[in-house]
């Protein structure tokens, strides 16, 4: 099956081509771009010289529908929802990596992204979760691919709310994550000399729309509406996340709550090959989920004070991204889970 | 007046001599140092070649007596009590980096630490933070200068603590911290491929040694035990500490709990050259302390949770070790209080 | 086949198993480790957790002879030439990361390496750089896969010399290799604090033993001996290898010396999936190879000085070692030259 | 003296005011800056905040007349000249960070950076390399701050051209620089995810404006007119400039050669307090000098093909940009040359 891919020369786009290429049952189709329209993809993205050289198109639904079976879309929130729903019209399968279709309510989108650019489509997606809605994404046409701080933090607590090991109010996530979080743009913030050799947190005190992602999954997962702290912080790498989460045992017992958690959670992945639940005692590395579609996750008790520390470590351009949505088409055409994502990762 | 340094190859020992070289009233005294005795210390620090060509001498107390005013000792806990004590004996002021004098209580000593090598000096030192301790250190022979993730994270929350504009159950600290503060010895953890290019949370739970000397300094601010999840983070970068620190503010306004925090900190700091309290808005960044001896903080509310996010970056050899060292020095010998201390950080 | 890889706890063997996990027609063989005998595997290589949890081996000749069809040894030279000769006794074929069959002439071993540990099968490899002895290596049951410097270097430079477009004399070669190059043992020198954020010169004006190989390999192709200056760089990063050459173009003739350099490289790696030559005006990035098994080159001339610059950029663990060898084994098996090894980088 | 700092908010005009704050006979000036004007300082350059608080202002040269007793100006080549020349015509003193007054002969100037902007003023600089130039800088009242590149070349090179212990013809330098070199200014090469974790080079083969620089004052050193062959690398790192140079020995006479060398530079930067001659067998490394004005030089000699290897490591923005300024004005003023610059580097 051919794959057009939206936002080609991006980062996200990049990993998408990657894991194309490398897929068993799809090919690379048409690629879009805005910026660099007119030129091979290999001049954008170095890595693919001599192995990609199609020519990045400017964006045209009817030559999209005309050549390509089904639609990555990576492109920003907002330009998002008017191109999708286009696609969508025409009756393409679209995998959608913007925000425009992961919140079930209009009202929080409002608040948190401004105006819809397709309401029409609002409320039609799946959240593209495949390890929380496996079954429901066998029949998506258009699925909304989480973000990578949603991923980490909702893979983490989802076994320990589902199974209420843990109290659902009162949640804590601090977040760290590569730069390449922030996209290919060149900005002050992202300027070697100011992301390298430091660390720094920004839009604290839930300031950061993927925060509203979060809690409504979440919520839904407590069966009741749920507000959480989430801190995102800027750490000197190019990829990887890691989700530090804090929540209170609910019933702290010192002697097994460790256990219990982990019990939670590899019951909880027990069908999803995309998840390791480490053994007791390890902390997840995002060096050792690099280049992989693999999330990592460890549970610890900590008895002085009644509350569990939740982990979970990925590549944010994979199983944060790009990955993630393979993921969904291979639930999505019936394949294996893992076709084209089963490599280890990339690891020192 | 000539300071001895006791561990002068590691890399508090180096900060402290560098420091000391660009100090207008202390002059480098004899260096002592176990593994490289009889090396020039240039040999060993290699950013003092030409500069500083002393030898490096095994340790002996009455060579030190004779040639020293004051010693800063940067020796590993365990090894530094009885060493600290024979100097002491001698009537030496001692400013101690390791955690051998920090504990007030000596059961939580022998549970984080094991039997105390000096017990008749137990008890008879003062805290080496001087934002809390100014006073005391005036007249004190015998300090035990903090560590780094405690001055990050006491200094974050004790104005919030003080004032009692925040809840003392139940605040957890997320710190991050650059590699150096792992000390000089290579290990596998700290092997460049497997510390560059990801992060990574160690001792999680409660199991950091440091836990208990934040917990002893907020609980005497607090006026009532306290315990509270410390979780530290080995990020890819050489010096630097952030410290995330999360607590339920007292009386939730959305409207003013900011600035009451960044109020209280203001005052609680009014006085302490070596601390700065950003705006609003700002958060700190470890690379603008970075070579100095300052702390930056940052005092945000989120009215979604009720949750006060305060933040402290320092550089954890410098503020965090070896500059306190001379800050409580400066203090100590009644000069200024930033004399030696008081440049801008390495930027960028 | 089954594909029994011993040292595969360090970073060659690491990438191997990767490598061999992915192959349409390799398997995970034996795994043999001294150091980390009885554990599984993924305790030591983390990111194989839930992937491989085979045993470590302790070293058993006959059992590898039991269990797999061909070999790759990842052992520090020295340890490896008994090992491999035993191994070769017994039939299997070998494909030897280390440096103890890549050398021709025995005095130069000794010279480098001192006395060789199996002489009486030493002269009987090929060296295993694929674009240089492709048909050799298919009857070939001792490969010496090469070094990570001597791949770039001598990727860079055979075209140049092969077809006498530089003069084989003066050649300078200045090389920046990423940390994991210096292997898995922690060490002063990769002690993160020490490699991390700046750059230096190591074994300095002919002392790297890495120099006879490339120096054996472009003399055969000049057809002359040729003696050059090679200078190893340890650059803040994990993976990656960039050689810069310098060489005096044979006839500088302005106009056109940069394309002949260009068309020389193009014709000498046509049939070699692995290299890709640049455009003019570009230079090789090591992100653009990291994680991949191929080589880019590119090539300029300096009118004012009539030198040709040559730089080869590769991934040291892939192109400059397990995937060569990985690539020696398809050849030799018949295979198409790029099965498993046809993966883009990982970008950025 | 008060001295008026233009582009202070770039990175060489952040350090030139980070040393001016530490010098014992300097000022902070007016702060000059077009893109901040009207700004605190601090707000644009995070590690001053609470230390230097000034408003940035428009360029005004009758107010910097008014209130400065020199200037130090680190705009961009170009835009520098004819300001340069208003606050000469005024009759300040002037120590220019720009290329615009370092290259001697117009033409030379004309083809590597187009029409001069103050042509009355070319070639009545002198050229700020207190190492080489320390007598005419005591009377100089318009100063070209040679560039980075230049600085570790020249100095590394110097005294062996000066005293003939190399042949001036067929020089080879590699260099390699941090990213803080490129400027302030965010871009596509310096996005983090582009410029860490990875090495490149860029403006290879003679593209790169600081070679005539070079050239100009080896030449002259040499008493004949000289090309060499200079290629500037990216390294990932912020500060630091390594420069590894080749040349050949005139007489190579293996037992003595490098001692040759290493006396020659002990002898020509005998009264050179920034320039540290390492022992034999050292290697510079960025690390040891950053956050000094040092550079560490060391000479190597390759007796298999008669090649000298110098090299030097500086802190791009110190000893290679704004400490050069300061100890220029050191020597311009009569004070000792080391005034404000002899802190240790911060190491590590």
């Amino acid at each position: 099956m051919r794959v057009a891919v939206i936002g080609a020369s991006g980062y996200t786009g990049a990993e998408a081509l990657r894991l194309i290429v490398g897929h068993p049952y799809l090919e690379v189709g048409p690629l879009v771009g805005r910026q660099h329209a007119g030129k091979p993809i290999s001049e954008v993205l170095p890595h693919l010289t001599g192995l990609v050289d199609d020519i990045v198109q400017p964006l045209d639904i009817r030559a999209i529908k005309a050549e390509a079976d089904l639609v990555v879309s990576a492109l920003p929130h907002g330009a998002s929802a008017e191109i999708v729903a286009s696609l969508r019209d025409e009756g393409l399968p679209v995998f959608d990596l913007s925000a425009d279709f992961r919140l079930e309510d209009r009202d929080v989108y409002r608040t948190w992204y401004g105006d819809h650019g397709a309401p029409q489509w609002f409320g039609r997606s799946v959240y593209g979760l495949v390890e929380l809605y496996r079954e429901r994404l066998r029949e998506a046409d258009l699925v909304a691919v989480p973000g990578c701080y949603p991923t980490a933090s909702i893979l983490a607590l989802a076994p320990l709310i589902s199974e209420k090991v843990v109290d659902p109010k009162g949640i804590v996530v601090d977040a760290k994550s590569g730069v390449s979080g922030a996209g290919r743009g060149a900005s002050e913030a992202t300027h070697f000399p100011h992301a390298a050799e430091g660390i720094k947190a920004y839009k604290v005190a839930g300031q950061h729309r993927h925060t509203p992602e979060i809690e409504q999954e979440l919520s839904k997962l407590a069966g009741t509406p749920l507000a959480l702290t989430f801190t995102p912080h800027l750490a000197p790498m190019t990829r990887g996340i890691l989700a530090t989460a804090y929540a209170m045992a609910t019933a702290p017992r010192p002697a097994d709550s460790q256990n219990e958690c982990i019990l939670a959670a590899q019951r909880f992945y027990a069908s999803s090959p995309s998840v390791v639940v480490l053994d007791p005692g390890q902390n997840p590395d995002t060096r050792a989920v690099r280049g992989s579609n693999r999330a990592h996750l460890a549970y610890h008790f900590d008895p002085r004070t009644g509350r569990v520390i939740a982990q979970a470590a990925i590549d944010n351009l994979i199983k944060g991204a790009a990955g993630q949505a393979i993921q969904c088409i291979n639930v999505r055409f019936g394949w294996d889970e893992a076709d084209g994502l089963s490599g280890p990762a990339v690891w020192p």
